[in-house]
């Protein structure tokens, strides 16, 4: 069962998908030893709560589900959780391949580090969004052709399709996690659509990484799907080489997740990206991130980067899409190489559960311009 | 008055440094309209007030002054704020300037966009720890001369002598905050140690930027500097070349900070870096950090970087000071290039003030071994 928090009848609540209702579960634990881990409307203390908790809930919540459904349309879905730090990987070798090519084809494609460690950058906590959010167009600077700087909104607005890891279990600073407690530090996962504005980026970018070209605005959905709803979608990973050292080994266990992602544009798909190919995978992330001793918190998320897959119609960025704007992609609605106002993004997935497939929550967005200054 | 958090027969309180003991605010404000700000014992109600509140605190705080003062030696000092999120910048010339020389000797030492915006990034929140907290060495992956990747404890641990700027009144997403009015934002001033991992750092940065090489610890100073405390200390930045876009002009007024810093490593003072110099001031900092819209929430932490200045003993880095330990610094304790457990940094600000010379609080830290694994 995906969890999420919502707004209903003015008052924050906990809820839990049950197909297009939802189930009330601070209404419905009340009574139970579960009720404090709902009490406040968010899933901030039911992350806390830990793995055995978690599977207690879940086995729990099943008794529950006859009480208090809630049609979906009555709800205002809120940020279900408190977002701690916010990491983002860059986790597809297709993704930083294509990127390489585009930005760098005068060299190699991938950067040396690449295939011994998985690269990643914190991004901007503060600036998460629920899905549904709209997300304003940010003005910033970005370099011309001629070499002189443009000040003004975006012109080369993207998308990136990832997915997300929810932790819910802390960890001790100094103290790295070994890639085998994912599960225990790991409580669910979300979809992610962190918005790039291309232009600010690639003027920014040299020599600290993306700021501004991804911090105004990060989207993801509002339900959070449980591990355990999971199980049955984990596979084995891409054939890796060099072998990961040590402390990112993570064979013999199936640690790819088999997740199936589509990517609309104004309801036009345009991309159907697979996160299974993933050259790093979930574990590897989490036991990369804490390797140099950094503390996990209760809320921390963090996402793959972008999920590209081999072929062209999965690749999960419009700057991949339409080739940096050489190849714009043929749509219903016109052409298209980067987003207009107006234009409209949903990213869903689904997965192999236990019982047939499982729906992950969708994340979507949309582009409005910047209001007009006063 | 610096305000901080402690702990104190083992109830967390607000305290407020008069010389060298502390004010209760906790229970010095209790009757009066200020209570609710101090009674959760953490700065963060204080700073989610606003400037008038603060100005007002400021004032009626001085008719408190002589009641229940309590000696530093009883209180174990605290996080001060609940940090949201952590950006740095890279706004010292000379420290850019420096760290370009040392990696990339062949090329032009600044970056074609570094005259052109303040280049910064996202650090990690969980893990920015208070003064006096060890800071257990962090272990990650470094590539060697020959090519060769190893892994273990790092081997070119560093300091930065930065200044963080605290953030109290948020602003809303979507909508930048103009220059002039960092005052209305900002809170206060701190001292930082964004503890650096160089061989860490420089094996995993390209392309998305520094990451492990940063994250395992930032340690801030226990005491906050309110701005209200440096209105004598602001003075007018260097020449700007070319001359900043409008969003970051912050002429005429004197929008540079002086304050002279002072960097000891087990005591000995090694560095003086000047904060005057910086060539990015700190309300440029901030209006470019939300130029694209990024909101700013309660308790954000804005660094400035490395500050370094012209001279060799202004270098705020042991990277600078040792330039990459092909000088090591001479020391009554023996050469040192980088940092050996068992090493403390203290870092020590002082500023002019209305009333003669103030002193900002310090950031100490030591550095200790991995603990072996069990």
């Amino acid at each position: 069962m995906n969890y999420g928090s919502a707004l209903y009848h003015g008052r924050r609540i906990v809820v839990g998908r049950v197909g297009d209702a939802a189930l009330d579960l601070t209404a419905a634990s009340l009574g139970s030893e579960f009720a404090p881990l709902f009490a406040d409307g968010s899933l901030d203390a039911l992350l806390a709560a830990g793995r055995p908790t978690w599977q207690a809930v879940h086995a729990a919540a099943a008794s529950w589900a006859e009480h208090d459904l809630i049609p979906l349309e009555e709800l205002t879905m809120l940020l279900p959780f408190t977002v701690a730090d916010y990491v983002d990987f860059y986790a597809s070798e297709q993704h930083a391949t294509n990127v390489g090519r585009i930005f760098r084809p005068d060299g190699d494609a991938l950067t040396p580090n690449w295939k011994h460690l998985p690269i990643g950058y914190h991004g901007r906590a503060g600036t998460v969004v629920v899905s549904g959010v709209d997300v304003v167009r940010p003005s910033g600077q970005a370099r011309e052709p001629d070499g002189s700087i443009r000040f003004g909104p975006s012109r080369r607005l993207d998308i990136e399709a990832e997915v997300g890891f929810v932790v819910g279990t802390p960890s001790r600073q100094g103290i790295p996690v070994p890639i085998a407690d994912f599960a225990e530090h790991v409580f669910g996962v979300c979809l992610v659509n962190d918005w790039s504005a291309r232009d600010i980026q690639s003027w920014e970018y040299v020599p600290l990484g993306p700021f501004l070209g991804k911090s105004f605005a990060t989207s993801i959905s509002a339900w959070i799907t449980p591990l355990d709803d999971l199980d049955a979608a984990w596979t084995a990973p891409p054939v890796r080489n060099p072998a990961p050292l040590p402390y990112l080994d993570d064979s013999p266990s199936p640690a790819a997740l088999d997740l199936a992602l589509e990517v609309r544009l104004n309801g036009e798909l345009i991309s159907r990206p697979p996160f299974a190919g993933m050259y790093w995978t979930p574990p590897q992330l989490l036991a990369h991130l804490t390797v140099n001793g950094a503390s996990l918190r209760t809320g921390d998320l963090i996402a793959s980067g972008t999920v590209s897959g081999p072929e062209r119609d999965q690749r999960g960025s419009l700057l991949e899409l339409s080739w940096n704007g050489t190849e714009p992609l043929q749509l219903a609605g016109g052409e298209r190489s980067f987003l207009l106002d107006g234009d409209e993004v949903t990213i869903t997935a689904t997965a192999l559960g236990r019982e047939g497939p499982i729906t992950l929550g969708e994340v979507t967005g949309r582009i409005v311009a910047q209001p007009a200054t006063p």
